[in-house]
């Protein structure tokens, strides 16, 4: 087949001379950068040792890509490496002994976030949600006989929520749990099609066991939505218990290895002890016992949140790596005619598109940071019985995790364009990033419905200020703004005037927004509906607070930063924070111009400051990403890999194709050549 | 395995009704509009009795889904599909005996372009740009020797330019075809890596010709690209001919039936008279004879983008369908709280989401329609003649594919996130929308090159109209704009009003993109780096103008429309006109309040008015979808067919995935059960 010699399909040995000068120029030092963005020495000690363990082991690599396969053997080969990771980690969990939240979540990053199984981990669910789920629900006694179980891999289990007529909507829900106290058991049932659980990970084929969330009777009463222990399929055979309905709901756009289940009951007994009791509880005689308090379930949702902004950081700092060293490699067109044509990263136009996202993949961590910071001390002041900051951080988290997952799923798309042609193709890795961050639009919350949930937040802390109460800090700044005049905000160029110019921004369209919602009542709305119909100021309002939270989280991280840092790498760090603050700003310009005393001439001038930045990020682009520390072998890109050796990589790729094994098709001799000889 | 009874799983046999409460509420007659929407009686007539009769076609049914099978699977499927339709255009093309471009036009957007294979089509290409590269660039002896052969599909063929390492700077090709006097041949080489041909779609396994596009060589001196039959593989064997290295470069993003193909050549020797010469010569001695114009060329680009926008508008009108019956037949949460869970579609964050797309996606048909009759009169002139409107047309056509392909591919993914969880299941469709659309932001000129060259053509007209030269009609509105102070635009919220306002911003973005040009080339750019430096400004002008024509399209041909349509009918069309022209203000607002006289109580009304559109579309919503007329094979979605009976349906394809099919996978035995039963 080959006539160009096989040489020049292997990916060379060197690394592409345009790369390489990209790396002569870089001003600061790497590992410095890389000691930051881990965390400590120890983080990028321990994170380089896994990497290279799991890079070494010939049970990790594919033959065959996995996106030439068949959904079934997706799902086949991606069950045996799941089991191939979860057997070490298995002996890591018993050997741990006791759970452990802070570790936990520190070796799940690790082990599931990292791109070991590009297609996702069909036992991810169970290290992700089924044991949160049983630490967070289950009684002591139900710990004992769950947890370690579920830590050393006896039971393997999934989290069942979603149905298919339901999922933002919790109250929705219509699986039932009736507790039967003649034999102390609870019913399960999926009473309609639309109470199919449907979406959960792992459900299909994989887990024999499932927390069920189910609305709740007693003695005739509906006490709400709760959890349940139930055994979907037997230990030995595999089978579907009696009464259980479950498999696979079918190809998606992403985490195609997931195992996406759905799963029906009838009549399924379950005992009373089945229904996880941390929290509520159901007494033998049937009698409700209300928790102590509702803010365990919000503790959960806003830690889950605070992982996906951290996930929504690498993937698009993933994404901005691919795209920044691919076009550095790729020439295409000339500036100036006599000279060769120049790297795509010269032309100013490709520079605005990847630079800034590189710049936001920064501040989205920096931004998930203190939100894992706001996290920790709000949960210790919940365990001092202190609930106080707890709807604080839940709005926050809510707008956080729409602003991560939109930007970054925006961002990914805009790194993948950036490619090309070649961004399209499967082995540039670009969709699957954007898979991932598309569908985190979607879980946990639907995006919208989490923006409506932090306006109305706002709302209500617009209301208590206007009554003079004091507000909580993420939320204080709109005291300044209440009983005045409308006044427009004084306009610098500074980052943290321009900052602060946000708060304004939020606190004068909230007005309006208030304004809106009142006047809608005066004419007869309730105020649900007046609510409604303010929808589209209020998700502004809840948008624009979540991306005051971003620069300002990114301006103090960075000032922090920046005071234990060396000077060159202290210029790179002001420049990059520059950089968000000025793009962010200008995304909104119309606001700025409305609420702030921002000219034409500061316009121009704000657009000027912001090309400046570009070209001070320039010599350092390919240097920054670099020092994002990710291995070859975990971005999964042939565009993106260290040495630059990008249209080798292609080729080698394109080999893989099972098509490419044989010089004809058969389809050749059974369509084609019919098609071609018959005379009509 | 079904404990539900399968009745439940089965579409039902009657209409959703909250579906059918929808069609009860429409306010004009369907029929009416669909006859506006396809372009009168006969088109529908003839598209209707297309649609039934592939329909009924049992050949092209898929048993299982394609999105389930392999890479090489789908490739043999989409290939038998292909053979079994074009044996019947075969027949259709032979009987028509004449080439015709109209009529083939048609018949292509019949027959390739309404989904007849979702992955793509293997033998599209053979149509799309294999036959009009012949017609456009065979000399009449060269048509005699291969037109009819393509047409009645003797030999299929690919069109091959793009390479590994260029796509979009065709000076860059690297291909070489070099004449050897000696054999009255050209030799045709690869002479790198990158030269290698890469995406031709069908080139990997399917064609046996091909019309190459290489670096013509003769006597030591090169002319430039020109096209060269070759035949690629064998007539009766299919095996590559010697000196060809062919084959298939992987998955991609979408069009995973297309079959790209990358292709090396290695002293490839075809006869002299294989360069197609319609236009440029070689002469026997090696002489080399120039075009007459080298505007062919740009009409077949301008062509293929008047193509793409009327596609795109399609693809955005499928998406829009689906979302707006899906948000029709799905409840989630209450607005008030007494009442039951409303339809998504009254949320008004979502009718602010798809109401705008329905508008869009009508405009966008609208706009092409225009294009179609500048790109007619263009090519009547060019028969007489005269060249004097093709740079206005090729600059339209530039901004025009860049705004469509980006906003439908943008739309689509605000239809599918509109529909939550479920968008994200392929059985959607959506992702295959989404697939298609970005596709062509990159491919027939990468989008923001062409916004590029846009920009480069309204700064040589702004230039001419400084110097007192009259313009084209296109952009004859700049010269309201030079020579002046700059003033601002007075601001109205009529229709005409605000399409005017958008030339306003075109023109005085125009104005400083120009100034800030001239400060560059005073510091001592080089006018090419002056214009990348100025990039930013550029390609935002050259959207807005691209804007603006949409706008003002669509505002002309409602207007043509309503002369003709009933009173409901007109009413409809008004406000789908006022909404896509509210919605595209509201996008620039920032730039409207920079360059007219806009105020914040303007801006407040406008978005008022903003609101009252989406109120006054919400009872004809799914009317409007509906009249577009897609019947359900064709919009290929479990959420968007027309008896709405989503869930059932997505049971029921969820039942064609090949791991419903037995009770356990062999990964239990082989994987999981080790990992569950060891003990450490």
């Amino acid at each position: 087949m080959s006539l160009i010699s096989i040489g020049k399909r292997m990916p060379a040995q060197v690394v592409n001379k345009d790369l390489q000068n990209e790396r002569n120029k870089c001003t600061f030092n790497q590992e410095e950068f890389t000691l930051w963005w881990v965390g400590g020495e120890e983080q990028l000690k321990e994170k380089r040792s896994r990497e290279s363990y799991f890079e070494s082991q010939p049970e990790f690599q594919d033959k065959v890509p996995l996106h030439f396969a068949s959904h079934q053997e997706l799902y086949e080969e991606t069950v045996r490496k799941a089991t191939v990771i979860f057997t070490k980690v298995k002996k890591l969990l018993t050997e741990q002994g006791k759970y452990d939240e802070k570790k936990y979540v520190h070796f799940m990053e690790a082990l599931l976030g990292t791109g070991f199984i590009k297609e996702g981990n069909p036992l991810g669910i169970h290290f992700s949600m089924f044991i949160p789920a049983i630490v967070g629900h289950a009684s002591p006694e139900q710990q004992d006989q769950y947890l370690k179980k579920a830590l050393n891999c006896e039971i393997i289990g999934s989290y069942a929520q979603t149905e298919l007529g339901h999922g933002t909507f919790l109250r929705g829900l219509e699986t039932t749990a009736t507790f039967d106290p003649q034999t102390d058991e609870f019913v399960i049932n999926s009473p309609t099609l639309t109470s199919y659980k449907w979406w959960p990970g792992a459900l299909a084929q994989t887990v024999n066991h499932c927390v069920v969330m189910a609305q709740l009777y007693s003695n005739g009463k509906c006490y709400g939505i709760h959890p349940f222990m139930v055994q979907v399929r037997d230990s030995d055979t595999h089978m579907p218990m009696p009464g259980i309905d479950i498999g696979d709901i079918g190809d998606k756009m992403g985490y195609k290895g997931v195992n996406n289940g759905y799963l029906g009951l009838k009549n399924v007994r379950i005992p009373r002890t089945g229904m996880m009791m941390k929290n509520a509880k159901l007494m033998r005689d049937g009698t409700y016992v209300k928790p102590s308090s509702s803010v365990l379930a919000y503790g959960t949702m806003v830690f889950v949140r605070v992982i996906i902004v951290r996930n929504m950081a690498q993937s698009l700092a993933k994404a901005a790596t691919i795209a920044v060293r691919y076009s550095s490699v790729r020439r295409q067109s000339h500036i100036n005619p006599e000279l060769p044509e120049v790297q795509v990263i010269d032309h100013v136009t490709q520079q605005a598109k990847l630079f800034p996202l590189v710049a936001k993949a920064i501040a989205l961590k920096l931004t998930s940071d203190n939100l894992w910071q706001m996290y920790e001390r709000t949960t210790s002041d919940l365990n001092s019985g202190s609930l106080d900051r707890l709807p604080e951080l839940h709005a926050i988290a809510c707008c956080l995790k729409v602003v991560s997952t939109s930007d970054t799923a925006t961002g990914v798309e805009v790194c993948r364009l950036a490619c090309g042609g070649h961004g399209y193709l499967t082995c540039a890795n670009f969709l699957n990033y954007y898979s991932l961050a598309s569908a985190a639009s979607t879980y946990e919350g639907e995006n919208t419905v989490l923006l409506l949930q932090t306006a109305r937040f706002l709302v209500k802390m617009w209301n208590q200020a206007v009554q003079g109460k004091q507000l909580m800090p993420t939320v204080g700044y709109l005291q300044n703004y209440v009983g005045k005049q409308v006044q427009q905000f004084p306009w610098s160029d500074s980052v943290p005037v321009i900052i602060s110019a946000f708060q304004a921004v939020v606190a004068n369209k909230l007005r309006i927004a208030c304004q809106s919602i009142e006047k809608r009542k005066a004419k007869g709305a309730t105020p649900e509906e007046a609510t409604n119909m303010t929808g589209l100021e209020l998700i502004q309002v809840a948008e624009v607070h979540g991306r005051w939270f971003v620069l300002q989280s990114a301006y103090e991280m960075f000032e922090k930063a920046c005071q234990k840092a060396s000077a060159p790498l202290v210029s790179v760090m002001q420049n990059l924070c520059k950089l968000v603050v000025y793009d962010e700003a200008l995304r909104i310009r119309g606001d700025l111009l409305r609420f702030t005393t921002m000219t034409e001439t500061d316009l121009v001038k704000l657009e000027q400051n912001y090309e400046a930045c570009l070209q001070a990020l320039r010599p350092n682009a390919v240097g920054i990403v670099d020092a994002f520390d990710y291995p070859d072998f975990v971005l999964g890109s042939a565009l993106g890999a260290y040495d630059g050796n990008v249209y080798e990589r292609l080729f080698a790729e394109a080999m893989k194709s099972p098509l490419n094994q044989e010089p004809v098709n058969k389809t050749f001799e059974l369509y084609l050549k019919p098609l071609m000889k018959s005379r009509l």
